[in-house]
């Protein structure tokens, strides 16, 4: 740490001797290992880019050059740099550093991201005002080789491609992304690293000319694997020239002197360059380079053996491991069953699927535009689609849910994890949209379970359900095993809410996981002799807007508990529904504010928000209504 | 006639002979142009792909055989050969044809679609499908080369190449989105069907080979232009080969007999095939080949001269103009001003500008997603960037809309044309979502312009704001060009709702483009002896809710006139911002429903959905409240 100790921003950096620099990364990567070790984070990918961050902080002029990351969970290294060395021991942690790059904790963090596929288009906006402004800084962004795969990295290539201004494309190439990475452009890639070319780091173009009166007699058997071996020795990166884009590579990217030579020759250079770099996730540890997927986001663990502390209590699943449970039973009897996912195999539980039946689980790599749509062809052909989404990641989906599922009403089932506060992760990829999407979209029908039977309960529903589009939205969250014994599992095709009575003084709306809040808040209350009535609600499309009509109107107040932002709830959808009598009744909705929620555990985080069973209860208390009230106990229903 | 008047469907086309296969094709195209000749509709782009039409029909066994239309306003020959013919004159008018893909009409119309980009998604949804199922027809889609270059074409590329099923995508590429084309990709599909290889239809392997030892050392001075000819040379397609696709191409897409032989070839192959047809829109009609972005959608036409009709009303500018000539006005003593169109040059009025200031204007294709995380970047960057994006596209960049603009609180200024009810384009285009979208966005404030004055006062003083993201919503409207004299322009800086008062038996808000029907609802009612107050809300948020209140308070009833979806609607906001007294006077709320909106004119439309002076009226004197209640004059304000 005699190095690293003396760098508190890159202009420190600046001031090492080259030579030195591989000392640093050493040291970097010491440190983080260490200090992940004790805390925790998101730990593979950001060993995969000691070199990178080191060499990129060292060429460019950075704050006054732009540097961006994509999606930024590798942004760890960056921060040790960028003066925040000491404080990535709270990293993740609520009032610590966030783990993706963050604007309000240093001018070296110029984007908010967590999506991926985003940097390319900021860093051409970058540069298109750049020179809109008559300035004359770098712009550069660094961009994993399955976030370049998405969509929108591809419209940005096609206009980079296009408009020819300068800035530098890194693409780190660790054909990963939280899984292995798929697609036929990561095959590409992986051609180009292996090719004869490898490592080369200029263009072989005058040898190849020389040798070019032996090579072609040789060639005698036509094939289109030689034709394409021939044409990546040729002009290795042909793709990304295709695009207009001058492509370096592939280098070493865990040779730092290497990476300082390319990036200097690089900035030089005029129009859009593309540089691919091979890296390897979870370089230099040696348990994170055997499994960078298990290494991808760690809990705290033993430097020494690399084993994890905090796995999960006994007897318990996590949701996401009930949906891939669930959906190995149904497979194994339903030919026409098949399961989407967008890159999230291990998030969404996946991987026990995937494994059991390789050809019935399609990852489309980060590309949910693709996978809505591609949903609704597999619907339309007659087979039975699970879509697996993440929340934040629907929103992505938007467009295609309109146009391609529920305008047409195919029969997609759509099973949107990560709905509500995710925790450590933050603003970025909280869950808070995904009803405000659902419900505003014609005939999808939305499910929102209190419990993970009732999630299992509802997998096995829709199988046979082919009335139209389907959703089921739940957190991050566990069951008891016991409780996803058949003869546990609920009736999900029952639409009237759950009613837990306890009194007319206060009717408690709860939407789906928030049940069991509903009624910690009711026990609350009743101590201090306000007596109230929980209606737990599942179905949020259909409503059973009678029943809970009646509901209210027995009761003296209402109040509505879920876990979305305010301005995309079932709140809003239900009291719509409701008559003035009943939403006169209506004495506050707990939800999140619409404004960005920033990170801690999601027991904190909902407690920060009012959404704890503590906060909910001190809330109503406080109230007028309630504030100095003692209910006698005969009024108790 | 003689051959077309017998094809009733394409099992009636596959007995035509293949010599007679060019005679159907001129009098598809001779129908197509007397047909829109005297009705209008979308032209040059159905005029491009008569002998691909022809030809796909002829060699696929339609409808077992899936063929998609991607954006569908190319479908029109195909609706001619699958046994509408004779409805073609209907096209675009309420009740008659859509202009577009309907399931509803048709076996052989496999998706509603609108949207560009979805195609590859769906035949490849239709070719997994079919696989799982143990079926074996083809799987087609043809995508013109405007919305390959979109985010989730590329997506389902990158797919497809890697799961390697058999389907057939043909690439119609004629140089055009509705403008002209632009991006890399356009580029470089320009250089293959330019390039030495040109409508050869077959690898010219064998040949390169010997030339070799003649070409090497020729080619002494080394270029990256030499270089990439004499790859495109070696490996034509190879771009699409590098994502696992076949290239077959380019062919002649007007040249039947070709198109049917590459067919029938592509068809016996394995593994996903692209074929590269190259096409002119408006082929066959002298004047829409000479200017294709006039005749892309045309309103009746003399067939002799090519002059159209039903030009608009002198004095009058549409508000897509008023946008563009606002924005001339802007960028000429603003440096800092640029802005940003997917693909919407015309659409969005900014013809005009990008005329004028062509550095200034940045038009990214088919790439909503990338345009506003590019748009983020410029705000970031110092610029000051005007998205302008139709509020049925701005659904594709909901995710980018969240995370790269609205969380970080980018002052983009976001101009949302053809916000609600769109007219002849149908349910795939209607502008209903854009209000749900942005008002459950974070930071993001909403105006909604009642008249062009507004919109373009609207449009200036957004300029020198930078607090954050700004949005103005307006539909597809007309403004008198004298309401926009400096003099005549509104202070829209005034948060406070306009208020038009005329009593207190009812509160009228009218969001937006509303107000005028508002007034004139005002004015039959009164000859009803009811005596409303209309008040005029333009800022939807921030939301000046004590004045709203008061109003309403002052008022027995209220009710909210919008043109959007009830679930994404200002009504919501509002009304959730409300307190239970005046929202305990809320009647009805009009707006459309959440299901799919058909086609017809703008004021058809409006009026089947009770959204019409006359509707709303008669809606209301049609209540309990106010049914057989004459009011006296004394109680008018």
């Amino acid at each position: 740490m005699d190095l690293l100790s003396k760098i508190n921003s890159p202009a420190d950096l600046r001031k090492v001797a080259p030579e030195d620099l591989p000392r640093v990364c050493d040291e970097v990567r010491e440190y983080l290992i260490d200090t992940l070790a004790s805390v925790g984070g998101h730990f593979a990918s950001n060993l995969g880019v000691v070199e990178l961050t080191v060499a990129l902080h060292y060429v460019l002029n950075t704050p006054e050059d732009k540097l961006i990351w994509d999606v930024g969970h590798q942004i760890y290294p960056h921060k040790i740099l960028t003066g925040r060395r000491e404080q990535l021991r709270s990293v993740r942690r609520r009032g610590g550093l966030s783990g993706f790059p963050k604007r309000e904790e240093s001018v070296y963090d110029l984007y908010n991201t967590g999506h991926a596929g985003t940097s390319i288009s900021q860093a051409l906006g970058e540069a298109m005002a750049r020179d809109r402004l008559g300035l004359n800084h770098q712009c550069v962004c660094v961009i994993g080789d399955a976030s370049v795969a998405s969509g929108m990295a591809f419209e940005a290539l096609n206009h980079g491609g296009h408009v020819q201004t300068d800035c530098i494309v890194i693409l780190n190439d660790n054909d990963m992304s939280i899984s292995k990475n798929v697609g036929a452009l990561n095959q590409y890639l992986n051609r180009l690293i292996t090719s004869p070319t490898y490592n080369k780091g200029k263009r072989i173009w005058y040898s190849i000319l020389m040798w070019l009166p032996l090579i072609g007699p040789l060639v005698q058997i036509f094939s289109r694997k030689i034709e394409r071996t021939f044409k990546d020795f040729l002009t290795p990166g042909s793709l990304f020239s295709d695009f207009g884009f001058r492509y370096i590579g592939p280098v070493d990217g865990h040779n730092v002197a290497e990476l300082v030579e390319v990036l200097e020759k690089a900035k030089e250079l005029k129009g859009p360059v593309l540089i691919h770099a091979y890296t390897q996730k979870g370089k230099g540890y040696v348990h994170a380079e055997r499994d960078p997927i298990v290494y991808h986001s760690v809990s705290r663990f033993n430097r020494e053996d690399g084993t994890m502390q905090g796995s999960k209590a006994r007897g318990k699943i996590s949701f996401s491991e009930i949906v891939g449970e669930t959906l190995c039973e149904i497979i194994e009897h339903n030919e026409k069953v098949v399961v989407i996912t967008p890159a999230m195999i291990e998030g969404s539980g996946l991987r026990s699927v995937a494994d059991r039946f390789p050809n019935r689980v399609f990852d489309v790599g980060i590309a949910e535009q693709h996978s809505m749509a591609f949903a609704g062809g597999l619907a339309s052909g007659g087979a039975v689609p699970y879509l697996c989404i993440y929340s934040t990641f629907m929103s992505r989906a938007y467009d295609q849910l309109i146009e391609d599922v529920a305008l047409m009403n195919f029969p997609v089932k759509l099973i949107v994890d990560r709905a509500g506060c995710v925790g450590p992760d933050g603003e970025t990829h909280q869950g808070l949209y995904d009803l405000g999407v659902l419900l505003s979209v014609p005939n999808v029908r939305v499910y929102a379970p209190a419990t993970g039977g009732e999630l299992k309960a509802f997998l096995k529903f829709v199988e046979k359900d082919s009335q139209g589009p389907i959703a089921v939205r739940f957190p991050k969250d566990s069951a008891d095993r016991e409780s996803l014994l058949p003869a546990n599992l609920p009736d999900v095709t029952r639409i009237r809410p759950e009613i837990h009575q306890g009194g007319k003084d206060l009717c408690i709306l709860a939407v789906g996981i928030m049940w069991e809040t509903a009624l910690g808040v009711q026990k609350e209350l009743r101590a201090h002799g306000i007596y109230a009535t929980v209606l737990g609600i599942r179905w949020i499309r259909p409503l059973d807007i009678e029943f809970i009509q009646n509901t209210i109107h027995d009761c003296e107040y209402m109040v509505i508990l879920e876990d979305s932002a305010i301005n995309s709830s079932a709140a809003s959808h239900i009291r719509w529904s409701l008559n003035s009598a009943s939403n006169a009744k209506h004495l506050h909705t707990f939800a999140f504010p619409v404004e960005a929620i920033v990170h801690g555990t999601r027991e904190e985080i909902m407690h920060d928000h009012g959404l704890s069973k503590e906060a909910i209860t001190g809330a109503l208390l406080a109230r007028p209504e309630f504030a100095n009230r003692r209910i006698p106990l005969a009024r108790q229903a």
